[in-house]
Formats: structure tokens, sequence, C-alpha cells
């Protein structure tokens, strides 16, 4: 290919709209452009890199022997009102009426599609396990599209559903994804870290979360400084501190506090920290009180706590729940709790003492509180919010929170679908029974933006060999000088002949242009063909990755290009 | 691949929704599902045929130097808005609103998306040529889908557009398109023509249909019968008939003819073919009136009518405008007509004499009415539809009317889309102009149709191996025999290391069923390995398209299989 007849049109300044450096870079160089918010146009280039994305993509989902499809993106309504996730996706999904009156969405996902499908072909359980994908745009209208292809409304994605008979076989096929995306993203030439969510999370089952690093990523993970603990950051699970020493506790005291509310008016009152002070945090569960005790400088994983009373729902008090039982909002302290209230404690409450905690009066506290002596904990359970700094379960080193793109999400389903979808198979024993289904997914587009936040430099992109739209480019520095054009062209000729995946940027612009878009699109390596190094018989070769350069005699630059590619990352 | 591990339910049962052998074929043969009213899920054996009219299409539009892009489908209403489609479009339109209020619809072609997208990128005449084209799905909510993916809602579409400094390279673009285009239908298999419609279409310039010959097929063309004409029916000239001798006329007579307001009661009446009735069709013209004279058994094209006054409207009379202009509907004859009423007959007038036509009374009608004579004619045109028996106007052979399904229109769009959209480059001599565009659009769902309308017999279908999902099955006849089994995985093994893209049907069902299937699904080759055969060392190979059968040596199978295969269309 030939630059000058390529649509690759670079910007010499960085968009303003753009945030993200992979957004940025994106548009400057010319492999998407918007058309409306969250929505793009892939440009050549780009698209490149998409075919690759979805070509490695195919070839690791049909060696694990899924079956690729394609389902419409216009769907009926009522398998959605059926599953509930009519309701359920609110503003987030796209609706329409068509001309007959008849309610219509664009598919953010497609269980509601697939399953009457495969209920309706497999009705035995000879006929499993099925694995179904297919590579197609969703959608989603995001309140706040950003960042390019990372919070896109119009997205490609790669989903996938199995389909088996027992729980059992679908762990089975919930295994092969696991294993073929693992393979994906190695091949891709991600970093990324493999974390699993909470297996008890409410109404879900066992998922995996495949997460490429990124300093722009919205998602965050739990990692250790050592390496040996990964987890998502609702479910992690930092170890307990030592217990404090208790051989010499303060006394009780009452302390004037006038409008201290907050943990923050009161330890600027006291000049204390404020992990001196102590949180006691009031919710409702089933008609009972649940008091929860974090330190003030922390915050209640309310997720986790609602597992632990799974399913009955916790709710956190609110005004009149205040006034009906008698306390002060603003001012509780768990020394005056009625009998009947559950106490909860974090485990981080155990490394502290002689807390400073309310005295469940306006504008007074308690200061030399103390568990056991002053006020009960009934359980200690794991409740506080993790953050940077806590310690790792496994060796106790420091715990970092990773920010991070989501690109790949795989899911044991169950039965959520196929039972309110009455999608059933007959079972050996003549039974019929819901299938027992998995769904893995896989952003294509968002790929392309991970890949473009991990592999970049100041000067642009930085691909991978793997992802590279052209693996090689061959720059004409002087395209006024006949011989250098000669000897471009026979290089750019060479380089296919080897089988490289060459451009030739034979436009009739200055050399320094050339070389800072080739440095922008971030092509893997750059061959340079100048009126200098032809007159000596050379030409120059450029590795993207480390910027090491190189010179080769006309005859075997071609060779040693494809000898620089076999050790570009 | 292997069958039994391939998601290709096939029907035992015509389904019932299925009107077109297509359709019917399809469902049946395991391709397609439907979702909704013209909305499918394509199936594995189905998506490998989407993905060779894919494979051919690119090759050719990329060797044509057209660039590949991908366009969102949800586009904003405000392009669509300056070009008048968000209100022409109408009711096929679909539309959507999202979150914030913004209009949006699905696009069912892009020229809105594509024009500010170049005009932002290629500013200079230096830029120019460049076609863009795209594989995506396209959008129209059609009052009444049918016919499977004939006439669907969702289709997938090739689009290409050209941009071009002027009207001489904008032609050249278009050649190449032509060109293309005749190599991918040609490499599909497809028996097709190619019309011109009409250059003078109101509006519109040049532009070509590619119209694969089907009987269900709702668009017509003429051929003669000779092969040396084709024309779009809108647009097709037969040659006038030789004018009839008129040394002999019939004097004018006032017939009685009551309760004949049509042609057909009149007829019946007179007991006359309706082919000695002329018929006087009234149109109002900026004021003036028209009569417009045809043979009685023949209609006006209103079309043709309307171009001949562009761009002055043309409309048929209304109750009100016959009592206004005192004419008594039904019983309209040339002869009483007012001297300042245009009256233009068509050709065929020439070809008949002594007219029975209305008497401009009610329940009468006159007989012998002859041109010149008895009434004037102010031009002899070109207006009535044209019809099967008519003449070649290049050697007078006899018209049909073709049936076929339009897979591909190509068209000259000038700057009918520059112009709305503002989208101007600048020129050699500074100035700026709107581009010079052109639109390609290729239905590859509909290929899938058009080519299983064309090539299917009673026991399903007979892909071209250029389409064929397979090009051979396997067939191990019967499954529990082992000898059998194996000799058929080992052909099977052979026919993949020789480049045969095989699949071996090894599922646990009857051989019966195999047969039947392999039929229906419409492999080009197929090879049966049974106990009987292999017992005396032998397998049988079928070539689907002739049902020609043959037996080889087992050692040998696999080679005489390529060989059918390369003996396959």
């Amino acid at each position: 290919m030939r630059l000058s007849r390529l649509f690759a049109p670079t910007l010499r300044e960085d968009p303003a709209e753009a945030e993200a450096p992979s957004h940025r870079l994106l548009l400057r160089a010319g492999f998407i452009r918007q058309v409306a918010a969250g929505i793009y146009t892939t440009l050549p280039l780009g698209l490149r890199i998409v075919r690759r994305i979805e070509a490695i993509v195919r070839e690791e989902m049909d060696a694990s022997g899924a079956q690729e499809i394609r389902m419409p993106i216009t769907l009926p309504a009522e398998p959605w009102k059926a599953t509930g996730r009519w309701q359920l996706y609110g503003d987030l999904l796209f609706r329409l009426t068509d001309r007959h009156g008849r309610e219509l969405l664009l598919g953010p996902t497609q269980e509601e599609v697939v399953t009457p499908l495969v209920a309706g072909e497999l009705p035995s359980y000879r006929d499993l396990p099925v694995n179904l994908y297919q590579i197609e745009w969703k959608y989603r209208d995001e309140f706040r599209p950003r960042y390019g292809l990372l919070r896109g409304r119009e997205f490609l994605m790669k989903d996938a559903y199995s389909f088996d008979r027992d729980v059992e076989n679908m762990r089975g096929s919930y295994q092969l994804m696991f294993d073929a995306y693992r393979r994906v993203f190695d091949r891709c030439g991600l970093r990324y870290v493999i974390v699993e969510a909470d297996p008890g999370q409410i109404g879900g089952g066992v998922n995996h979360e495949f997460m490429a690093r990124a300093e722009v990523g919205e998602d965050l993970f739990v990692e250790c400084e050592n390496g040996d603990y990964l987890a998502d950051t609702e479910a992690a699970t930092p170890r307990p501190p030592e217990p404090a020493d208790r051989s010499d506790l303060a006394p009780l005291e009452v302390l004037d506090t006038p409008g201290t509310p907050t943990i923050e008016a009161l330890a600027s009152l006291l000049a204390i920290p404020e992990e001196r002070t102590l949180k006691c945090i009031l919710f409702e569960a089933g008609g009972a009180t649940l008091a929860v005790l974090v330190p003030g400088d922390r915050e209640v994983n309310e997720p986790k706590l609602e597992r632990l009373f799974f399913p009955t729902p916790v709710r956190r008090f609110e005004d009149e729940d205040f006034a009906r039982h008698g306390f002060v909002k603003g001012y509780v302290g768990p020394q005056g709790l009625a009998g009947d209230a559950v106490v909860l404690a974090d485990h981080s409450v155990l490394g502290g003492k002689d807390w400073v905690t309310g005295a469940n009066e306006a504008d007074r506290h308690v200061s030399g509180a103390n568990a056991g002596r002053d006020f009960r904990v009934d359980r200690f359970e794991d409740l506080a919010r993790i953050r940077e700094g806590d310690r790792c379960p496994v060796d106790g080193g420091v715990l970092r929170i990773g920010r991070s793109i989501v690109v790949g999400h795989i899911y044991q389903l169950g039965t959520k679908y196929s039972e309110p979808l009455e999608a059933t198979f007959i079972d050996e024993d003549g039974g019929a029974r819901p299938y027992e289904m998995g769904c893995y997914g896989i952003g294509i587009s968002r790929i392309v933006a991970a890949a473009a936040e991990q592999h970049h430099d100041d000067a642009g992109l930085v691909w991978p060999k793997a992802l590279a739209p052209f693996q090689a480019v061959v720059i004409l520095a002087n395209h006024d000088d006949e011989r250098a054009r000669t000897e471009a062209e026979r290089i750019y000729e060479e380089l296919r002949q080897l089988g490289v995946e060459a451009l030739l940027d034979d436009r009739e612009v200055r050399g320094g242009v050339k070389f800072a878009d080739s440095d922008l699109i971030g092509y893997p390596v750059q061959v340079v063909v100048g009126k200098k190094g032809v007159a000596t018989g050379t030409a120059d070769l450029k590795l993207r990755s480390t910027g090491e350069r190189s010179s080769a005699p006309l005859a075997q630059v071609a060779q040693a290009a494809l000898d620089l590619l076999g050790a570009a990352p």
C-alpha cells in the first residue's frame, strides 16, 4: 500500500476534546473520527487494527470449539421484558418503535436472542454443549460517553454464549473460554490482570474480569506489591491489623464538641487524626437495627454488608429512622445502643483503642471508648472499603489500587436467562431442564484503545507487531530524488516478497513530516531511504519501540528490516 | 469441521411463512433464523457464505483502489435534514431519540456521513480522487418485509462513495466500479443483466442496476429475445409499429354504449378486442390540459410523461377536473377536445385505425375514429408502458419482461449531496468547489438469497463452489461401522491436506438423513463412505449440480473428489 493513496489523515495538533492518550492519539494518527458523542467512524488504519484483533479472537474462539453466528442489532422488546432487562437497563437502552408501533431496542448484549435460538433448535441433552459467538456492534446510551473508544455508545464486541446440561459441564465450558481469553490477550500484547469478582455476589455467579492496566482506566482492582494477590476492589479482603495493646486503657469521658456531626469537623475541633475516631453507621435489615463500626478514616463497604445479610435487604438509616429510634444523627456512638441492635465491627477496629465516638447527644462525643468495656461488638467482619496501604491477606505485603480497562468479562450465568425465557432441553431422564449458561465478552474496539494506552510515547503510538496496521514503513525521505525513489520502491517490493505487510510513504511532503507521521502512527519498523544514504549505498532502520537506529547496505536492508521485525515486541 | 459439532439445524418440513424458494431453503437448510419481521440471525453455514461474498467484494474493491472504512449505524439527524432525506425517507427510516433528547436514525445508506468526513480531511484537489467503502448492516423499516433476505429490514451491504474534482474524473471512478462489479458478480456465479436506468430521470444522474435473474424477483427489466437490447421497464423504448394502412377508412359513427366507462366493459359490450379501442387519458400540466392517447389494451407510462414536461409537474385529472372542464369521465374521446388541449399519442397509435373511443357524452362512444380526419395529434411520443411482445428498437425482435433481484446499483451522484452538505475542496485555481460524487452499493445478504434462487432444485440448494459453505462433504453413511468410520475420517483429513474445505458428516443418524441434508445444504461435492463400499474397497462420489455419481478406490477417492470439484460450477 502507498501512503499517497491511503486515506490516513493525521492531525498536527492535539484535538481539544480528547483527554485520554489513546483518544488523542487515535484521532491524531488518523485511526478514527467522531460522528456523534461516543460514535465513531473507523478509518483505514484503524480498521486494519480492528481486523487483526478480530482475526486473533476468531482463531482462539474457533480453536476452543465455539461457533460463529451473527445476530441482529435491532431486537424485539418482548424477551427483554421477560428477563426484566427492558426495565433494568433504563436509559442505557437505545429504544425505538417501528412503523407498526412495535417496540425495538438496539442490542447491548444478546442473551435474549441466543437463548430462544438455541432452545428452538437443540432440544436434547445430546446436542449439548454448544457455544455460539459473534463479533458485532453493541449499543449503550451512556450518559457521558468519553475517552474515545473506551466508553463509546456504539462499540464492537465479541460475545459468546455457552449452553450446557448441568453446572459441572457449564464450568468446563467456562474454563475453555477462560483459557482462550488468556491466549487472546497474550497475543494482543496486552499487560493485564485477571480478577475474580466475589462469587457470592447477589444474584450472580462466578465471573472473571480481564483488566488491561492503564492509568486512564476507570476499573479498579487491588493487588499486592509482591504480586501474590489480586482482587476486585469490592471483594478484596485485607489482612486484619495486629490487635492494639489494651493493657493501658484511658477512661471514658464526655466531651463538648459543638457543631461536629462529621468526622472531619470532629477531628479538626479536637486536633486529632481521623483514624482515632470511630464511626458508628446505622442500617436497617429485616426490621433489626445494625450498627457498623469502622475507624473514622474508613468507609463501609456496603455491598459486602448486603452480602452478609443476603437475601434480607439492608438499607442505610434515613432521617426518619434516626428520629424514630431516638438517635441523634452525627453523634451516634456504640456505647449507647439498645440490646436488640446488632453491632458489627470491621476487623480494623481491633487495631485501635481509646476511641473518640458519638455520645448519643447533640454536640457531644466521648473519648476513651473501648470495645468490651464501654461497648459490645457482636461480630467482627470484613466491612471496610479497601484502600492503598492495606495489607495483603496472603503475605502481609502492601496492597495497591490498580487502574485498568476491562477488555474481557466472562460469567457463569447458570439459569439466570434460561429460566425466565423458558429455554429448556430434554435431559437423559426425559425431564425438561433449563440450560446452564455462560456468557463471555471481549471488547474489540476497547482493545484498540487499551493497546494504545499501553503502547505509546511522546511521539505517538508504538503498536506491538501483532496489532500494527502495517508491520513496516518504507519512508522515501527525499521524494524528488530519483535514485532514492527507485531504491525505496525496490525495498518496498522486496519486503512484500518477504511476506512483510509494508507501507510505502511516497507522499510529496518533507522528510520531517514523514518521520513525525511514522512515529505518530507507530509502525514497529521504519526504513528510511534518503538521498545521502543512497549515494553511499545504505538505508537507515529504526525500531519504533526502542528508538534504536541502524543502517544497512541497500541490497540487505529488506532482510535487516525483517530481522528487526523479528526482534520487535 | 465435524457436522456433529456444528450448529446447523435443518428442518424436515417447509416453513409455512416462506413463499420464495430462497427463503424456504435458507430456513430449512439451517442458514438463517428469523428474530422479528425482516430481521434474521445468520447461523454458521449462512455466515460462511456471507464471508465468502465479503471476501470477493473486498478483493475487487481493494483491487480497484477503493479503501475500506467502517461508519457507524446510529447517526445524528442533522445532516439528513440538510439533504432533505430526514423527511424524504418517511416511515422507511428507523428513528430514535437518545437520553439527551437528540434525534438519531439507523443508517439506510451513508452519504450524509462520508461526505462530511471527506470534506473535513481532503481539502485539496491534489487529495482526489478517493473512494471509501464499507461492508456494514443497513436499516430500512419496510412496510412489508418479505422473502427472507430479499426484502429485510436489516440487511448487509457494501457501500462505496467516490469523490472527484470534476465530472470527467467522476465518470472514470464510476467506470472502475462498473468493471469491479462485473468481476464481483461473475465470481459469485450469478446470472445477471446490467441495465441502465433512464439517464434523464428526474433529479438523478447516470446509474446502472446489476440484476440477478430470478422468477421471484420484484425488479423488472426488458430484454430482446435476441439478446441485443436490455432496459429498465420505465425507460424501455420499443420500436414503433408499422403505420396502419389508411387507404380504406370507416366512417365515424356514434354508438349507444350504456354503462361502459371502462375499456373492459366497452370491449365486452361491443364484442371487440380491447386493442381496437382508444384510451384518451387527461392530465394537467402547468395549467394546460394534456390528452394522452394509447390503445385500449395499454397503459400510460406516467414517469415518461413526467420527464417529457419536466420541470413542470404533471398530474392525472381528478373528478373535479373532469367536472370543471366539462368532460364525462369514462367517455372522453380525442375528437371532442378543445383547441388549447395538447394531444399526445403513443407511437403504437400509429399502428391502428378506425378506433372506438369516447363520444364525450355519457353512455356513448364512437367507432371509426381516425387521427387526422376525426381528431388531431400534436405529438407522437413514446408514452405507453412496455409489455411482453413489444418489438426491440435494435432489431425488431420480441421483447420480454425479465424478473430479477437487484444485487448492485451504481450511481453518478454529481453534487447532489456535496452541495447541500457544503462539502467543498479547493481546486487548482483556488476556488472552492463541491466534490463530484458517485455511490455504489452491493447487497451482500441479497446475493446469498439471489444465489439460492438461481441455484436450487427440488432436493435443496446447489451452491456454486465460490460461495458454498463447504466445498465437499464426507458422509459417513453407517456411523456404527468401524471400518467405514476410519476410512471417512482418513478421507476427510486427506481432503483437508489437499486444501479442500471439507465437512465430515459424522452424526449418529441414519444414512438417509445425511443424504437428504447434504442435498438440502448443497455442498458441491459429496463423498459417501459406507459399509458396503468399504468392504469392496471403494467410496462413492456425487456432483451435486448434475447428480452425476461415480465411485473410486478408497486410496484415490480424495483426489477424485478434488477433480470433481474442479469440474463443479
